[in-house]
């Protein structure tokens, strides 16, 4: 793009890039260019503007007649504005232990919302019905913060995924007990990509209430929403998003660039890229020997186990997390922005690492 | 600017401005621009990249050698991380009863923070030491909150400014009482502006410990930052912000737009040009018979008291809000982008609806 | 009374009495002795024990067919719970500045509840449909904490009375506008025996829907209720009171103080008692020229300005608050067990100290 | 005792005990005598009484010459005041999944205090250096709520005890970690009894910092203090009290009681004899075949597993309640007031209900 004047100055090298986060990565181009269209002229502020509002219509196309979206500033902001609206004050959020909302999130969820966490352990990332039952007990016991709601992520903290069936199949299991269901969507676009199918067929089609909808990692500058589906589930969610702090006056930036991503095919087109990078990557790496992938490679996360020399070793040529360091496990991350060429270099390197 | 292809469409008419909000405005091109240069590459989330980084080398040319900028996402945020950063559990925040804390912020400030305000009620939204006095005591009684920070806003809700003198005196009084000082800056670069010195000036030369500084109303889409200027007054800020949920992933787009805005002088021609604009309308006004000037106008807001009706008519042809319904006052705010022509025009609208 | 076998000591003298607090007294011997019958054998813990059944019939019998007890441990607790009972996490309290939940509660009420409370300035403690007014507005503005309670206090804090027909009026004007009314009735026996009434005759009769109900003022060792009466305004009141840390696990110790004070009329004994004394000790002070008293004397406080010297050497015979030292108030408190020897006795004193 | 006169009634049968709780039970005699002694006359209220004031010697006879006490209304006020204590905003709390302040406080922690629990499996409700390592990690990750603050409960919710050596190894790998100790003594009388050592033994004697010391099942009607123990980890101890609801105005009466029990041996015979009616419940079960003791008997509970249909037989004849009533466990908790017919009496419907 030819940059017009400004007194910024470019910080870093726009050509480097690495495996540690999907928030690594910058904004898509077509996002960027989106918020041009949105500019100049005066909107009302707080998300009476034309962009939020053409925003619900695209939301609905995707969601069903019923949906809303109530656009955030992050995930963390779209997590707790969201679980706040389906429970009491006494109530609490049934969760798999792994989830961001329990050990990413600096305890936002109990000290913002003051919502307690009933989680449970699991293999994957997911939970399932019996699961859920480890925690789903005692609403009529007042010394219990009562279930109100089940969290589930898709796709999951470890790259896993529900399949629609298994939603619907614990929808149906919370809902019998007077529960709702909140869908963590940092990455559902991913989870859409890999599973072929539309983000309706496994949130509002098989009984999902509330879902996080997630832009950033997606490739947005910033800006989530929540999208509430069951409307007789909440109440007043304009006041709730403001005393969470989650209120963007220039709405319209933040509509704008969730319109760029889903008003035809650019979410999906990020999402199938970085998920096919990482089913690339996954695959260079299964042909090192001594390379252990650890989770199925269902989005665009490679989980892997390797000898911790060697990941150090590797971090100096490419950025990329620790999972748990004692075990040795590491986290690859695939962007909307990731090429063909990063991974086969990745790849290379991991291999003359493991060679030393 | 020439839009390279994306999804979104334009949903207004960027031809349009009021005197509603400076956050109605958009972003100014410069600011826009400098997202450009800031995008590309992966760039570490979460504040550890090099615009962050570079950001903080210019809030200290701006606050001194200890300060230190937390980019944050919203005024509301800045305010209550910043307000947290120096109180306790049973701290208190004795701020003007028109605050934006107070009266803006849906009780934010109490329900994230466990902050109890106590107010005091000013003519001009202004603090002093003898109104201070009226909140500032009972700090061994355990049944009061305890006084532990002055909040005081530059300009004010009312668009009135405190001297560097009259905000140094606020400081030692407070000082000499073990409270702390904050400053919400959510119009910081106005006061500036209109005080005609450095923001440092009226900050950290007099005393005050932390500050919320506003980008939104200065240009930016959106973006903030708590600075901290006592180093020794606060601890953990990161945890505070993050657990706030104020925390950008791609935090590189709040920092370089605040570096448009602060590295030479956007923040302050676009500050002097909205100042420069409701002197202008001030002075319009001023010819209409039967308006009256509220407030001294000393930044980018007029208030002005006049007819319901004519109000109500006026509304129809340039947006606007009444500030007290009942009394017949009304709100007048300049934004960066107002014109010359917009405030003759408006002028002339109002001459016409007066005489009708 | 006999004292048995116990390894505690006396470490007071019970002859002394002083004018400081209704709070210094003790319990009624007649409650004291009350917790022996309850005592003995097991009873279920946690409120289902058969004090705390019996309890339920003693209170319909004050407060109407719908009214339910829940037993708390203190004021302040019965206050927290009640007001987040008529709350959402978006809700604010219309209350008098010097309302107990705005200045003697050490931010309880913002801290465990995430409550805003919008004060009024009143002339006596009192609020007015009028002064109401000035904080009821905004229910649709996200910006503001939407006004969902009002909370009064009978007798108030500065020991003034509502009439019957004060209280109809605000509830009216509160319901009229989607609005709960909640009393704070610390002192509700005191105000009953003033106005010489039945306390329905200004609570349900009238339209409160839920109320603090004080024991411990009364007589009690401790123990306060909250009294529902509006059964449509709440839901899981005994999650409420769990979370809030007000459920007391031997609750029959608390239910059965009420029933000693409630069942016959003990409570009214106490409380037109210590309205007497307040009553004697007004009229002896009224006679002690340079002392002036500063409200009507409605219950058992009597506030009075006299020189700050004197109140001085008056407070090293007898104990009492500065209540604004500044301009030389003091507050007097008469309780239950105040006699009209301890009344003579300080008038008498007050004469000397004003003499010297 | 001869009852004097009061209008309160006998509702329930004195000479009727189960096996619920300790908190079935009323209040021991002696405890009952003592708030006699504390009655009649004025005493400040809000803790600065003779009574609170003599407690402390009693607390610093117990927990050594640093340890303050501040008498509390029950036990989760006593743990969410004392966590709050020594933890920041951003601070979290490991302790065990079992543990009372996780499982059994509606909350409470979260809510009141904001705090983020980081919760461990454990076989016996016991932590070690081990299991708090599993969530001791991560202090400078602003995405983890910091461990702050080591919850161990002493006996454990599960009747199993700490050692001294133990409960010193913890404090040491916590301390070294920058982490407090809290120690949960909702019931350390029987803890103490049990390991047949004063209470300083395995508190501040191996480093714990702050605990909760339990009155109400050791026999008081109700009344918890929080000791600290190291003074330097917390600051205005009083205000947090306050805060949270937790301060009682007539303290004398909670004092007295906490001196009745511990300013000779009353607390120590009464948790001695309930520990030794569970041990010889415990000796009675074993001899009834098809019953199976679950954890090592050692203070006044014992857990077992029986046929659910002799349980809810059993129930009939005895109140007790199921633990986890899928698996059949059963827990039956013993009194200061259980006699050894209580016991004997029970082992034979026992034996009965299992023989049908």
């Amino acid at each position: 793009m030819n940059t017009p004047r400004t007194d910024a100055r470019r910080h870093h090298d726009p050509d480097v890039r690495g495996f540690a986060s999907d928030n690594y990565a910058g904004a898509h181009p077509e996002v960027l260019a989106a918020l041009s269209l949105a500019n100049g002229g005066h909107q009302v502020a707080y998300g009476e503007d034309a962009y939020t509002d053409n925003l619900q219509r695209i939301i609905r196309s995707h969601f069903g007649a019923t949906a809303e979206a109530f656009p955030v500033f992050n995930g963390t902001g779209a997590n707790v504005v969201a679980l706040q609206a389906v429970t009491d004050r006494w109530g609490a959020v049934i969760c798999a232990e792994s989830a961001h909302i329990n050990v990413d999130e600096c305890g936002a969820p109990e000290r913002v919302g003051g919502l307690k966490l009933l989680t449970v352990a699991t293999p994957d990332g997911k939970l399932t019905p019996e699961l859920i039952d480890r925690q789903a007990y005692g609403w009529d016991d007042e010394h219990r913060a009562m279930p109100q709601v089940v969290s589930i992520t898709q796709s999951t903290e470890l790259g896993t995924l529900y399949t629609p069936d298994e939603i619907r199949a614990i929808c149906e299991h919370a809902h019998a007990r007077g529960m709702k269901v909140h869908l963590d969507g940092s990455r559902i676009a991913n989870a859409a990509a890999s599973l072929n199918v539309p983000m309706r067929t496994f949130t509002n089609a098989v009984g999902v209430d509330i879902l996080s909808l997630g832009g950033t990692k997606n490739g947005a500058l910033f800006g989530e929403a929540v999208v509430v589906i069951n409307q007789d589930a909440v109440r007043h969610m304009k006041h709730l998003r403001k005393l969470s702090m989650q209120l963007a006056s220039k709405m319209r930036f933040v509509s704008v660039q969730l319109e760029a991503l889903l008003a035809r095919d650019l979410w999906l087109r990020n999402a199938r890229h970085s998920n096919e990078m990482a089913q690339r990557l996954a695959e260079g790496v299964r042909a090192v020997h001594g390379v252990e992938i650890l989770h199925e490679v269902q989005s665009n996360a490679v989980f892997a186990r390797l000898p911790h020399d060697v990941s150090e070793r590797l971090q100096k040529r490419f950025r990329f997390y620790f999972w748990d360091e004692a075990a040795g496990d590491v986290r690859w991350m695939c962007a909307y922005d990731t090429t063909e060429e990063d991974v086969d270099a990745f790849v290379a390197a991991l291999k003359e690492e493991m060679a030393r």
